[in-house]
């Protein structure tokens, strides 16, 4: 395997032991190989093979547990792209515990818009501004930004918004989406994000840019969030 | 803005800048604050100043021209996530022109196999495999890993694989994709890169894997790619 190839050798142990993951070979909870069975398969020396396991761990794929050895997370959470679902079911689907803590809201007299996918989205001043964290087995996951319109969701100042909002909006406002346009960017969440994802490593992320439609032409609501990329993968189904 | 935030002020002026250029208020091709204007409007230093023109260029979204000022770029290119598109008609529908240097290709005997949003396909061997990197304007914008069924592209391995591979299958072997399943992974593309995508520091980026088929069942390829995060975007549309 690492013939022809400059880059770093513990990086290409490491980009296998990632593709042997990502191709099923190893499953979920499945030990991946320890620091002296990867000595023994690459002729390698043992810092390699640390820098190996270490360099897999930071990539999200796999955990370290004290004195048992590496294994593969279950934790990455698959959120599809392409349907409308709510943090909250993603977390109960991906069998984590959802939780939120709200971090600002307030009026924002201003209004708010965004070009997303390269069309130009605007809401009319008033807009109602929630930020929030989101958490899984009380891990932050993501932390998101959205603009609610305060004429379609008049009492959302007074509401409770630890939960769904999507929910909010259908049992309260009797408002359901149907469809949501994104835009995602990729981004690296460094060290100024630890305030929020108490991460002490950069780490890969997502900002996801959406606005979402109630009616034909009638926004519901606007976000930007960003979505931890050692947590999350998004799912995509293109058509020909 | 500074107002209850821990985020150091550099920042959150990058923010603002990036936040005009995705809200549209800032436009490609526009001129965005300079130092002193930044200076003058939220009454920083110059070095505050001068590193939140940094971070902005950093992201992507705007380009330094020596003794000009810094521009809103216009090179990001979006991809849509959810229409199959080839590379070559992507490059040229954002105005660049796409070229492609063909790193290694070769039979793999064992064949080829990837969990993709939570299903594992296998391809059985000998597959094709190709590894190539795609340039815009001369840019390196992504490195592409493909697996090709040798039973439907017999004779791939004598084929002229500059080129749109998407192409080639509808013109010379009568296959034309008809559904893509993709899962998109966020990555921090760093100095073990440099050696493709020259670049100096670190970017974030998406790594795609993805299988498609010309037919019900049938698996004409599989990819597992790695697109530059600073100059590209996916485009998606979630139905509820």
């Amino acid at each position: 395997m690492f013939r022809g190839s400059s880059l770093p050798k513990y990086f290409l142990i490491s980009q296998e032991i990632i593709q042997q993951i990502q191709s099923g070979k190893l499953q979920p909870g499945m030990k991946v190989p320890s620091e002296n069975q990867i000595i023994a398969r690459y002729g390698v020396s043992n810092t390699t093979a640390r820098k190996a396991l270490l360099e897999t761990e930071k990539s999200g794929w796999v955990v370290k547990i004290k004195g048992k050895g590496t294994f593969v997370r279950s934790g990455r959470v698959l959120r599809s792209a392409t349907k409308i679902l709510s943090f909250t079911r993603n977390m109960v689907e991906a069998g984590m515990t959802p939780s939120t803590r709200v971090l600002e809201r307030g009026i924002v007299p201003g209004g708010y818009a965004a070009v997303i996918n390269g069309r130009r989205y605007a809401m009319k001043g008033p807009v109602y501004r929630i930020r929030r964290l989101r958490l899984g087995d009380r891990i932050p996951m993501l932390l998101e930004e959205r603009y609610i319109c305060l004429e379609l969701c008049p009492q959302i100042p007074g509401d409770d918004l630890e939960g769904s909002l999507y929910h909010l909006y259908e049992s309260k406002y009797g408002r359901r989406l149907i469809e949501i346009h994104q835009m995602l960017h990729a981004l690296i969440i460094d060290e100024r994000y630890r305030e929020h994802f108490e991460n002490s490593e950069a780490i890969p992320g997502f900002q996801l840019q959406g606005v979402s439609f109630c009616g034909k032409e009638i926004i519901l609501e606007m976000e930007c969030s960003i979505y931890r990329g050692d947590k999350y993968s998004f799912a995509v189904r293109a058509l020909g």
